[in-house]
């Protein structure tokens, strides 16, 4: 189990839920527009939210959003410790710093600072940043040797990070990272990409790490509307079992014995049970050849016929339905469910 | 290394690139819909195909479609084993048998006449369709025993599967199973569910394994079109740096720093370079603060000004260039590097 560290009421690591986060991708000192994107990033889930602050009006803009934004706010600075300590000034609940792009008297002075106003940081080395390419274990260590540095300026509420753009050098490091510390992580990748091939990059890299264990908090990191990433982060945790509160939908992948339409089928299903926030996995299969064995895991769910179908609950058959009223029975079940 | 098979001119195994399989979803039987989507499934870059055949109608759909295809035919045959030998008679390249729904007769038989004529076999346990739940380890020694069953038969071109919905328990199946086995491997779940979660699903449970070096042949089972299997079959394979003839394009995920509109801007470059058949990296950044130094691993790209914008290559910034003028600039280098 790795320690952990709270962001305003937010705990992260030590066995708390893995935390989603995304970033703004508004001008911060633009305080209409970044609070308007805060908002719809917790619509859509998003746990934490991250603000690059670049300038002083950034920091103007930070001390409002700090008292108005309905999740923790991250402050991400580079370069300019001074801009570090305004967050810290202005309120902020978490710090992110880069160790390549400052000095370690910066690192120390930021440390002491955060540490007197009780605000955790996030060690965040990316293997683009530093002057040569980084190898994994490097990144780990780099990772490792700042928190040292930050220890002994006497804070401990730290979280690391090590991102590359690469799938196989962001796991090698995490997996590396997690040997050496039990401070929490911060997974991802850094440059995704779009949502072409980044989904599918961060997805693969988040989840191996999430299967092994490793990983606190997350960002899928996406060129992209950001709530696209926290959409996509909500995904890997359902996809792998750690978010549980929703209506899974078990689709077979239709072939030639499929007798119903299954994907407009499971989709529809989908889109009705969507509201619902409670574990629950419902099957939608073509045919009976393999319906009500490869449905075990399904709490019920149907086998597609003809013009009838079966609907089974718990393995068993409980009714014959008329296809037209497959989709009404199966919402019934949802909602006796779910009450 | 694992063993390797050949379908009729396709590797597996053996250090062979991972091969991306799809399934037909149309009636077997329909000869002119199914070979229709085949020739779409090889146009998308599927290696192999396989078609159901649950009945003899299917049978003489499937001669005429071994002879015309342009990628190697599986059949996917369950409960009767004589249309698994009526399978072999039509000239199948490959056969898949489900061990938990025939006897062990019939898989002798079949080994044995899979064997006259130099087919390969793939052993595809599924987690729900035997009886009770498997455990992981159970289903990778099920797909062992049936292994052992077949080489009394006297053939070892075998692959095996041993799939299930859950990212987890397939990831763990497989571990076990290459563990006990050198044969190849198809990896994939089975009923992963609609494009919604069954992707993210799939490129866990698929990336996990691959990054382990576990996997020689794969299928990204979705309730949908199956060329978005394909799609999202080849997407894993680029994630992870087994398939390198293609442009990348990395981009910053945009902040209050993005001085270009990186998401329009990279999925032009994307979209304009789909053709190009060669490994490069184009790098598509925002600002000039992470740019250059974040874009290592580039061969060339942008950084993003508010008029003018840095073109550079291998590291170093070769010209400034009009913001109207960048993709054009990047394409003519993209070009370049690919004659």
């Amino acid at each position: 189990m790795t320690k952990h560290v709270y962001v305003k009421n937010l705990k992260i690591g030590g066995g708390a839920p893995v935390s989603v986060q995304s970033m703004t991708d508004t001008l911060t000192s633009d305080y209409d527009a970044t609070i308007a994107r805060i908002l719809e990033l917790a619509n859509a889930g998003c746990d934490l939210v991250r603000v690059s602050v670049p300038d002083t009006q950034s920091v103007a803009s930070l001390r409002k959003l700090v008292n108005n934004s309905p999740i923790p706010i991250v402050a991400d600075v580079h370069y300019d410790y001074k801009l570090a300590l305004a967050s810290l000034e202005a309120g902020v609940h978490k710090l992110r710093v880069n160790p390549s792009n400052i000095t370690k008297d910066a690192v120390k002075l930021i440390a002491t600072e955060a540490k007197s106003r009780n605000v955790p940081i996030r060690i965040g080395v990316n293997a683009g940043s530093s002057q040569e390419r980084l190898s994994p274990k490097a990144l780990a260590e780099l990772a490792v040797d700042t928190a040292k540095l930050m220890e002994d300026s006497g804070t401990d509420q730290l979280v690391l990070a090590v991102k590359s753009s690469n799938v196989r050098d962001t796991v090698e490091a995490y997996r590396e990272l997690s040997k050496l510390t039990d401070y929490p992580l911060h997974i991802g990748l850094t440059e995704a990409g779009t949502e072409n091939l980044g989904i599918t990059k961060s997805s693969i890299a988040i989840g191996s790490l999430l299967l092994d264990g490793i990983g606190d908090t997350l960002r899928v990191s996406l060129t992209a509307n950001p709530v696209r990433e926290v959409e996509e982060g909500r995904k890997i945790l359902r996809a792998i079992g750690l978010q549980k509160d929703f209506v899974e939908v078990i689709a077979c992948p239709t072939c030639a014995r499929t007798q119903i339409e299954v994907e407009k089928f499971a989709k529809q299903v989908e889109l009705a049970t969507a509201h619902i926030r409670k574990p629950l996995k419902i099957a939608v299969m073509g045919c009976s050849v393999n319906g009500i064995g490869e449905s075990k895991g399904a709490d019920f769910g149907v086998c597609g016929g003809k013009q009838h179908s079966l609907i089974f609950k718990n393995g068993e058959i409980i009714k014959t339905v008329d296809n037209d009223c497959v989709l009404q029975e199966l919402l019934k079940l949802a909602e006796v469910d779910y009450e």
